[in-house]
């Protein structure tokens, strides 16, 4: 199938694996006039650069974006912008192995049953270099979505156990901590939870929370179109996640309806405020105005040095022991990507809102 | 927008509010030749009949559906299927008190900040009775499945904070339990729970597992459309829902690689096996042939009977009870929407995946 | 596949053959707020009923529409508008010869070949029933881009080879004359060789025009989605349509440029005018403002009941004559047919239009 | 919008302009296993390469496409395979004039329109320059389909008022003319067409025909996916297309239904055949398996260097004469592509077949 576009409207198009010449997006239905050029892509993009701590892969990938269409004069034209990061560290490695068996917690063996073969060079299209498309195209839709007043916060919410506490939430913490945790206490324990992992050659999970400031109400549909489902979707197709959580998530499936429901009164200003937001910003499938929440669960990296029992393709059971650096955690470099699905998400959502009513349809075409 | 179409190659579109002339669905893409007649689509509506134990609502629906088009002699002719229901137990009735102001938990505010205005009767597209479609278009998706192969049990898992335990699962009581739990004690003490929801005015959560056998292998692409992804948008736009997870879910989250990865060995057959299924059948988006399993985590009724506080269209805080017989859960009769979401992203996503390799192609074409 | 659902944001979906229980259409995506009743429909769908004139089949259809779902109080509620028009005049019939052999110009043997059988009751699906739901969408559609000021003008240009001229032309022909041409003369000579036809048991093609005033500027896209790439794919995807023009259409390819190219002055009013409109209103997919003129090229009727050789299922060739009542044209009668599918494509593209430069989005969000 | 994007199934994106950094394309949906490396799309581009003859633009375009993805040891992977085009003949050159003013028959009055402004260097993305990402992907889309045993065959049948007679139609002059007409002495006038164009500052429009092989039967549906309706699409999605037909086309208006039905024999090998074929190969929407036949009416190239008359963006009318090397004709040059954008429509709905019948379904999965 053809399962490398997201979004109908603003939509993208990602290509690219892990040891082939590079990677790459086009953005299509980007508005004309949107000032933009390659720093903005660069500032997302080294955000889910490895190499940022002890924690992620040492090896040094150095990407940089180039646009090669849909600019004029430094202002988007409303056609798709093609953007390409060129693979630089394609160093010649041994194969041999990996190419004849099946990594456990890798896709290796859907591959082949899929496609007949795989290019076994480091995962291929399902390489976590797959998400640089992702990203270069997310930090286009979070500039259009703050030209509007929306703003997206991503950050890590737990890794393996460990998570961080209200009330040690200090925005501030998120850019400073290499993991991406806005709890400098929770950091701290997480960082020694990480060490264990690396001793271990084992590796940790964890959780990625995203909040959404100054949406406008009135976006998602009440059915199949919920913007909780397409928020859903999008998440959940970044590789690795296994679970997905709007506002309360699994935890409203404990609760009572009298500690799930949220209630209104009027605000000071006269306006209408939910005094709680169990919910996460969306009823009915629809956008309320207030803050949506969400959460990504991610699984542990599957690349560990452990001896793990696999099979090879000529049908034998063996003992195997992945080598090569991998990051114990890919979390803190995943936030990004949710941050970027989830501005993909948005837009194309809003921008599928305009027939919502005549008064607007008028408005708009008059 | 336009949100009432599922599937892209196995289409389905719904139509029906909860207090119009009636509700239900247009099939589209379903394969001509396939034995077909209303029993086949009655059995699963009747599942998800209220009315069925004491913790549902003991108004009576009486759904009966009528098939207008796309069979003959019997079977599918390969065009659209359309199905209704009609709507019989409109009664009249004092809608003045709910049209006036928004009822926490549900989303009378978020359709009048989309549309302007709404059908404050029921619930319109927002009812429960939107699932009427999704129901009868989910058991021709069901047949097709079976006829390949493929089979899907879906049970309730959890009511509140009472969950099945493996030890006592048995597949026999899910049809035995109105609760359509199985596990006989957790069901005794499920009741017991919402029991004392009913006294307190109360209403309660839960959740829905999945589990697919016989699953071809090959299904699901590697970038946005992971089988994974598809199928959390499919439950997470049943409305309630707030959580999905697929395989070990948000537990993966916490734990490590040496846990979480599915080792691989020979069967005794020759095949591959895998030693656990931590992934839930699915890795790198693609399925593998085993169980696929997932999860949604289901709100708790927004309709109770305690005093709330909310606010009217015309600006005033007032406190309110959400009068009629509702549910205190929702959970068991979801319990078939879930399985036909599943059971129509499965096929759509199968249909999907003829072009996966050339082998497949040129013996189609042949 | 799933082919009976038409636009993205504006979107249909139909249902039904000509034998079975009804004929439909679910259509999605319609703004809340527009004043609808089924009188709106009614008008569209009495433009396309037979028996009006000697050249279309005397059999009354009595096609009378139902609104199930998506109006309350009178307007459309933003929810999906589901119509249905019962079938009334089955007669039971003997289908026996037509079941067993394939009609020289009906889809009798590609339904066979792509289904394996078929519905041989009156061409099923591939019947002019089919296009019921069309209009009673295009209906809709139509209201809505009145109410934004844009108005949709059909009518029958041609009948075999009789032509309106352009010093004849007076639109208050068209509701008046029973083949729709805006030229009296050319209507007579057209009478006269339907004459000729039936009495030689033969039918007849044509040309439908259509002409839309009061288009907006800048709707459609450069590359795939052009406006006149969409137009031709509505027109060619109503039955018999065998060719597609837009503005000069195929006689720009004997032009010159320098005759083909419409020049541009300052109108009076200070704005830009062209001067001549051989490109239809479009230029590089994109709509200019002015007038869209396309036309359908309509084959002639197939059903004929002169003797013509084919083939039965069974193996053998045989001469037939096609009885029953049939239309010796149809091009009266698929004049709002036309119009239908023109209207449903341009609202759709106007409503893929918001996002086409930011200070449009900067306004609609606003 | 987002309408760089064409096809469900087999999904390719084009993205660039005229003067940009290049042009390309991404082929999502390919088949894993099918040999391909740059020569098979080489050969392709070749054949749309300016300066092949006097009647092109004498520019050196040395368009030498690069695969950047998919491919692995001469294979495609089954994940997108992105191709670029780097643009080398940047010269630069004084556009003040073009940038100030709007010329007749081009895009640059709608780009301004739709957009708010545009990029006035060449055309942009409405330059010719856009179809090479169409081709790329065709080449593909056209070795998928030989290897099904379909083949196409493209030509002009028509250059201004000078057309090819079916008594002259010689295969091999296709690739022998530089302007790719079978019909020596159509070409042969065709040419002193062409020089009295060149001679007079004029350019002419022409027609190109379009001959499918070895189709499959029972692709396309019978509604709006039509075969013949997404080869409308297509084809009208070509720039500087004012006109579609298929089979007959226009001429089928004329006709009666004694001609224009296409009549069933036994075949000699007891098959069944068509004594004509009129339809153009689709019944219903359905392909027959027959040969399918389509044209497209192609308008003169509106850069001419006569005078004309246009208006400024300050608001002035002004007379201009459209400067530079601009091919008097694009018909030859735009051969390839409408054969590209055919193939590309008929592996898509080759694709979206799959389901048609539970036979054919059956036997797939098993």
């Amino acid at each position: 199938m053809a399962g490398s576009t997201f979004g109908n409207i603003f939509k993208i198009t990602t290509w690219g694996e892990s040891h082939g010449r590079g990677v790459g997006v086009v953005v299509d239905g980007c508005p004309a006039g949107l000032p933009l050029d390659e720093s903005d892509i660069q500032k997302y993009l080294d955000r889910r650069k490895p190499g940022q701590s002890r924690y992620s892969t040492p090896r040094k990938e150095e990407d940089t974006v180039e646009i090669l269409s849909g600019i004029f004069e430094g202002k988007t034209t409303g056609t798709p912008i093609s953007m390409t990061v060129y693979n630089k560290s394609q160093r010649s490695r041994d194969y041999s192995g990996i190419a004849g068996y099946y990594r456990p917690g890798h896709a290796d063996l859907t591959y082949d049953m899929k496609y007949g073969f795989r290019d076994y060079r480091g995962g291929g299209r399902s390489s976590g270099r797959e998400t640089i498309g992702r990203v270069a195209a997310g930090a286009i839709a979070c500039k259009v979505l703050n030209q509007l007043g929306i703003r997206i916060l991503t950050y890590t919410k737990a890794i393996g156990p460990i998570e961080i506490t209200p009330e040690n939430f200090d925005i501030h913490q998120i850019s400073e901590s290499p993991l991406y945790m806005p709890d400098s206490q929770a950091a701290e324990k997480a960082a020694h939870y990480l060490e264990e992992c690396i001793h271990s050659q084992d590796s940790s999970g964890g959780v990625i929370e995203c909040v959404v400031d100054g949406m406008k109400p009135g976006i998602g549909d009440p059915s199949f179109e919920k913007l909780s489902a397409n928020l859903a979707k999008a998440v959940c197709s970044i590789g690795a996640v296994k679970g997905f959580e709007i506002g309360d998530g699994m935890a409203a499936a404990k609760a009572k309806g009298s500690q799930n429901n949220d209630q209104y009164a009027l605000s000071p200003e006269g306006g209408i405020q939910k005094l709680t937001n169990h919910s996460g910003g969306i009823l009915g499938g629809i956008s309320d105005g207030s803050q949506i929440i969400l959460r990504a669960g991610i699984k542990p990296t599957p690349s560990i040095s452990q001896k793990q029992s696999t099979v090879t393709k000529s049908g034998q059971t063996v003992q195997i022991e992945v080598k090569g650096r991998h990051d114990p955690i890919i979390v803190p470099r995943a936030v990004v990507v949710v941050e970027s699905m989830v501005a993909l998400t948005l837009l194309d959502m809003m921008f599928a809102s305009i027939n919502s009513n005549m008064d607007n349809l008028i408005r708009f075409f008059s």
